[in-house]
């Protein structure tokens, strides 16, 4: 942790004496970077959300008071979706965390990758290009498009990785298929690390055992380069070595206990853009072995949603994805919809029930749904029903918030 | 001449050595690397036209023979249409005279600008982008597309440098001033370096006049990188001092004398990628102010047309460029038409001309006419007819070839 603490205390100091945006936030809240020496300490400053982070750019363009270096030093400067400025200098949070994931992938520089990731506006394509072309890999910038271009490519430059989204990916594979290729036994494509999307199960579990690639499922930002990854298929993505990720209670902003979930909470040692406690606005559970003993590299994430959409039921946030997963544990439900109450002034949570055989046993199916509601949701249903199909649309919104707060 | 010389025999020897095409090619023609001294001696290899390297390519994929260092080297591969694939390590032709065109241009490192050159499958975007961040300018990556974007990039950002297509950077000005911007009060773009087609002189002339802007407009190929450029607005496009730009007869490959039409034939230095008399298809008008002692950045070149939409009248090269452009000289020309016949086994060159005024002076234009072909095309008109308006339709091509060759 002391080494941790050390890099922590720099950049307070760093970004609290160059960055007039970050001296604000700590002044506002009575925080000094003397306060900041652990990352215990880090709670004192409040979290500035993504969506602030737009409106302090807009307010003072370009970048909000958050640049800590002169302007004209950045190599690059990019836009992303938000809409959100990002400098860049030719070292940072987006190269530093791309470095782990593209070890952690297996490149090395006997590689030729086809890099599917935009290098136009948004910095991760030209991220991965520097760190794989410093490893001495052979770089493709592709882009996304032009399927049979690149299918082309891969076949004559006997490609062995690939780096982009999941469902590129795919769409690769089918264009393949479609023109009566044998992806896995004409390609040389092993290693695939993606990311900016979602990775369903099914798809990974085709990717792996249909064509034989290793997968490296990676989440991260625009702003804040890459947080945690997966290769092996579960639930939980293990977090990188830095930046700091912290998982936090969306009210207070302070951490949430292990297993519980909350915010994803990031604060970068980019001395270039020193982001200090981001709120990502990414709904995750805090999977934690040794509370208070982990290194942030043993601790890992359950990505559930975004903060938005969550509903807080007896202050539990409970996010739509979650109640789909706990139902998707359940076989036989055909599909379901909770909805939230509040009679005598305590919120009720209530599940409403479409069966896909309406001879199922409820009293088993109920017992299974409360167990499997209260390990992903930590919550408890105080009522199952079973109702007739009609009762719960096709297109229902899953989570029901009736409560009335006059 | 001597440093040219000697890297010349470097690249020579080197090419002949590490690719194994380079080495047929001479081999076939009975040449050695001994034989090659000088520039004067290149025309002892014979021209290798970009179809050949095209077949080539697909016959010995991915780079037909030419790859002249271990593939595991490159840094990236690029894809241009042709199809041809380009290798690139982290230095070569590409970036060698990107950073040629780039000091030219005058960019420095106080510069923001705007690339939106691409950065998927083609090498200029990435060159670019190196040499700029090299010398300290930012650069946003950028890419076509997205107009309103890229204008509140270049407001927020007070952007001073455009890199892109002429067009592109047209419809930007255009899209401002829909948006009841004033481009050139309220943008900061004084600098712009174009390039990927032709640039028009009453584009370049309202870039100049009406927005403020110096241009910077560079000829080149994939391939090769940049080869010439013009500052001024002038028909001539300087030479870059590399690499090695000769102005050949297609038929032969013998070097063209001064005022004469023939094809650009390249020779770059590139040690991964030695492409040694690349023929362009490019035709041009050989500019060379002192014949056998200019040095190569004091020759320009005339870009005319494309080699295979030229037709050859008693030996010369006529382009439908150069005709036009001679038309374009001569005030009171509604439209003609040149037509090629050959009678008596001698080619003739008749000229159709439809008057803007029919009540012109016959006499003063057929001599004007005459004049400004000879100059243009270098070659004298036979006749010169006054023809009614349907006689040469408006669509009519600008040469008719009626030879027959039985």
């Amino acid at each position: 942790m002391s080494e941790v603490n050390e890099r922590l205390r720099h950049i307070i100091q760093h970004a609290y004496d160059n960055a007039p945006a970050v001296k604000e936030i700590m002044s506002a809240a009575g925080v000094s970077p003397d306060d900041i020496q652990t990352v215990a300490d880090l709670d004192k400053i409040p979290v500035t959300s993504k969506d602030r982070l737009v409106e302090l750019q807009a307010a003072s363009p370009p970048f909000g008071g958050f640049l800590a270096v002169p302007i004209n030093t950045l190599q690059h400067v990019f836009f992303s979706p938000g809409p959100l400025y990002e400098p860049s200098a030719d070292q940072g949070a987006m190269i530093d965390t791309a470095q782990d994931i593209i070890e952690i992938a297996g490149f090395d520089a006997a590689d030729v990758v086809i890099n599917t990731f935009s290098y136009h506006l948004v910095p991760t394509g030209l991220a991965v290009d520097q760190v794989l072309t410093q490893i001495g890999a052979t770089v493709i910038p592709a882009g996304v498009g032009n399927a049979d271009l690149q299918l082309k490519m891969m076949l004559d430059l006997a490609v062995t990785g690939y780096l982009g989204t999941p469902s590129w990916l795919m769409a690769l594979i089918e264009k393949a298929e479609e023109s009566g290729l044998d992806f896995r036994g004409q390609f040389s494509v092993r290693k695939a690390l993606v990311s900016a999307e979602p990775l369903p199960p099914p798809l990974r579990q085709t990717l792996v055992d249909k064509y034989g690639l290793s997968i490296t499922n990676v989440y991260g930002t625009a702003e804040l380069g890459s947080l945690a990854y997966d290769t092996k298929g579960d639930l939980p993505m293990h977090l990188l070595k830095t930046p700091i990720v912290q998982v936090t209670n969306p009210d207070t902003g302070q951490p949430v206990g292990p297993g519980d979930t909350g915010e994803v909470v990031v604060t970068t040692f980019d001395e270039t853009y020193p982001l200090i406690r981001l709120g990502t606005g990414d709904l995750a559970v805090n999977v934690d072995p040794a509370p208070g003993k982990s290194l942030q590299e043993e601790r890992s994430i359950i990505l559930v949603g975004r903060v938005g959409d969550a509903v807080k039921v007896r202050g539990m946030f409970v996010h739509p994805n979650q109640l789909t997963f706990a139902l998707s544990q359940v076989p036989g439900i055909a599909r379901a919809q909770a909805v939230v109450t509040r009679p005598a002034n305590r919120d009720e949570l209530s599940l409403r029930v479409v069966l896909a055989d309406e001879a199922a046993d409820h009293e088993q199916l109920t017992a299974a749904l409360g167990e499997a509601i209260r390990a992903a949701c930590r919550v408890r249903a105080d009522r199952i029903e079973f109702v007739a199909a009609d009762a719960v649309p096709e297109d229902a919104k899953v989570i029901l918030d009736e409560r009335s707060w006059e």
